[in-house]
């Protein structure tokens, strides 16, 4: 119907993703590294996670123009034991990394029950749902833990220090999309936060405090020297620092706090780590997992839960592909401008 | 001081376990489990997490008189694979079934890097950071997940449905005590709502609802009829979902909604399962862990956080150490009844 009045096209994924693509080639991606990134940002886009989506595509451009990531780098893939492989993605994207390792996780997690990622010395932008879907896809349990740069303030505290640090939850249904979960252990996703600033829009109580350590719902207020607060208190502070212990420690990666791209200006991504457990539901239990998955649902949706997590991705997924992903026609015409600008 | 007014008398640890040993034993229990459940109780009571204390004695005679609970249950401990241990508790207490399989889920984690431990047919009345902490204390990081029965509304319901489901985490540290976080996934705990309502007091908003779903910060309406609400809106309700699938699905355990214990009058605790994930972190990457984890908390003393999740329990510990473990006069003379109550 925006579309109708002018403000709003319909594309294609596989346009979207050919769009994207040439931008990330344009600015100094290989073919494969190029495909990946837009594959995984079409992807969100597609599924209406706008934080993650094509919004992203200017910090892509400007941490590749930066020089921060490379765009060259061939992850170190090491089979540990029948249940631990360690990555090292050598200063390139983890998506990439994760990619060199997926198919031996997979097989580990179904022979032995359980195999553990650890992936160093990567850069992630992406969403992490896209990560832990697609072991769900394949009928395995994922959990998933990304690390990332200060900007969230521990709870009692008042300076960034934790990375928003999402945490991904990802289980197979019987005969539908999986469910899954992917949230940040902050009150909001930086993205969001970037978004709302952009569009002129407050923030709820709760998200975030000034320069001056006072709560603030000014989105600029938060960026400009404040930080985010966990979500829920000191257990949402909690599980941030699990996942700095999972991404960052555990890895052999970087903390959050320790990440330094001063050497980088334009640099949006950071170099830490990514953690994920994959497991084979069919090894630890007998009977079908996806079926007692079915239970839980059906149970949630009767004790009042009207929206599952994912369930809005979902439909928003089913929507593009019958009519296509909905794109401003101004960000449209920003992302041709990118693709065809001077490299 | 207050043990000067006469009020409150201290006791030793191993004072208060022989105490308690023979209170379960008095009430059924044979003498390993007496002793287990006993040492459970007696640390949660040293450390100050009064909810898991001796104010849980009258759950514990109250489930082992039901006969919901075989007693003299034995663990059925299966190998899976090097890296997953599945345990058939067979109605027994999981801390029974964690202790028979802990010693070989170390090794797995020693060699493979990574051990799943699944504990299904389980009853679980304790506090979970005991389970955790313990693997820490052998350089190992540990992550457990313990479903429950049905007290908590999911995000957007206002009918019980999850337990109150803990999730634990536990990392060595370098030269002193393990960091450890144990978060029930409702904003509140249910033996911290259930003291308050034995001690008169209100509880937070946002604790709970009442039984025509009204907010309310009466613990007894919650308690009554009404249901606990998750913790952080739906980012703790995932969190509570995932415990679910973790411990309830994944196992071949219960669901929390799934139990039913109506045969079993007086019963207080739940069938339903118990997971752990243990690691060897000098396994997963180069370089001392504990020390990366000594960073981290550096960081975050000087980011402001000023308590670090599990260090009031330490606090109380050595404490306890030092000059006994304080028990209302009161307290101590009902447990001596209980001990020399009629079976």
């Amino acid at each position: 119907m925006n579309a109708e009045a002018g403000e709003v096209v319909r594309i294609s994924f596989a346009e979207l993703v050919e769009l994207l693509s040439a931008i990330f080639a344009r600015h100094g991606a290989p073919a494969h590294l190029a495909a990946t990134l837009a594959a995984n940002c079409a992807m969100a886009e597609r599924d209406g996670a706008h934080s993650h989506g094509v919004f992203r595509i200017p910090f892509y451009v400007s941490t590749l123009r930066s020089g921060y990531v490379d765009v060259h780098a061939v992850p170190v893939v090491e089979q540990f034991s029948p249940s631990l492989i360690r990555v090292d993605a050598r200063n390139g994207f983890a998506q990439v990394a994760l990619a060199a390792a997926a198919e031996s996780a997979v097989a580990k997690a179904r022979a032995g029950g359980i195999c553990l990622v650890a992936i160093r010395a990567s850069h992630h932008l992406g969403a992490l749902w896209i990560d832990t879907e697609a072991f769900a896809r394949q009928g395995l349990v994922a959990i998933a833990f990304v690390n990332g740069i200060s900007r969230v303030a521990p709870f009692g505290g008042h300076m960034p220090f934790f990375g928003t640090n999402p945490m991904s939850f990802a289980a197979p249904r019987q005969g539908t999309d999986p469910i899954v979960f992917d949230q940040a252990s902050s009150a909001m996703a930086f993205g969001d936060v970037k978004l709302a600033q952009i569009e002129g829009r407050e923030v709820p109580p709760g998200t975030g405090v000034d320069r001056d350590h006072r709560p603030t719902t000014d989105p600029a207020a938060i960026l400009d020297g404040g930080a985010l607060l966990p979500f829920g208190g000191y257990k949402g502070s909690s599980i941030s620092m699990m996942v700095e212990l999972m991404a960052g420690a555990l890895t052999g990666g970087a903390f959050s706090f320790e990440v330094d791209r001063s050497a980088f200006p334009g640099a949006q991504t950071s170099k830490s780590g990514q953690c994920l457990i994959i497991i084979d539901p069919s090894k630890v239990a007998a009977g079908d997992y996806a079926s007692r998955v079915e239970a839980l649902i059906e149970g949630l949706k009767a004790a009042g839960q009207e929206r599952l997590p994912g369930e809005r991705r979902y439909a928003n997924r089913r929507e593009a592909e019958r009519h296509g992903i909905p794109l401003a026609r101004k960000i449209l015409a920003e992302l041709h401008s990118l693709r065809d600008a001077a490299a």
